[in-house]
């Protein structure tokens, strides 16, 4: 990751996207949210949604790995390239997660994230806060999550 | 579940608890949260936490899990004794996640979902929507995670 002084308010970030299969969405239902439009098609065809959809937990818990999965390679860029990769904090919480379409069996999910606040820490002077706007987006480009975050960046050294 | 009519402003449930042991606190964090803080108990002990704890993301999937198996007991039991299940929908949604305090390695978190709104819905008469705040405490009575959700419940269908 960049330093937090190298982040400017309006920075988006594409994180990569992910392709929700039906095995996939019955499995992670089956253990974390067994409703049953998310378990079976024959059920999802007769709830309000009409086809089989992933839990939203679902879809939150790839953003997150879409995430992981993008510092992953980006921080191996940096190190391949001599450069230094900023450290992350623990994140306080986040604000006003909204599932705002389903997302059906066959969707694929582009997840991104963009900086839309930006302060230094006044107790730790060694971290900036940053808030983030997170989402996903459909084939269709429609968003089907955006949530609010805040995570703690670590400031360049020399500032 | 008991059917919408049947809750209460104020109600709440205890939905069981749960033991945040190392291991699970380590191959969670390599799956979805690779934070130092999270992977490893001497990088821990140097973090500003001090000691290993639970990535915020391990504790809410440990809120979700727990209410999904009392869910499924709650059910099991109704049938049981010959009662109706009301069904649950879509949640549209949740807001205010806060990770109030760490989640630390050998802690218990008791979590509990409390009904603080409660409204018929207007475009589907045969639900009820549901405000709930959710909450985890460990093992001190200090909340660990808090946030507020949005639940549709079957109403009785006599209402």
């Amino acid at each position: 990751m960049k330093y937090f002084d190298d982040f400017s308010i309006g920075d988006r970030t594409e994180l990569g996207s992910h392709h929700f299969k039906a095995d996939e969405i019955k499995s992670f239902a089956r253990r974390f949210d067994p409703q049953r439009f998310h378990l079976d098609e024959a059920e999802a065809e007769r709830s309000h949604f009409g086809k089989l959809c992933a839990s939203g937990w679902h879809t939150a818990f790839m953003w997150m790995r879409t995430l992981v999965d993008y510092r992953r390679r980006e921080a191996d860029g940096r190190r391949a390239r001599g450069e230094p990769v900023a450290r992350t904090g623990p994140s306080p919480g986040f604000r006003d997660l909204k599932w705002l379409k389903p997302v059906y069996v066959g969707d694929t999910v582009d997840f991104a994230t963009e900086v839309i606040e930006m302060r230094p820490s006044n107790s730790r002077p060694e971290w900036g806060i940053m808030r983030v706007r997170n989402t996903g987006a459909n084939q269709n480009g429609d968003l089907v999550i955006s949530f609010v975050s805040t995570t703690f960046v670590e400031r360049r050294p020399s500032s």
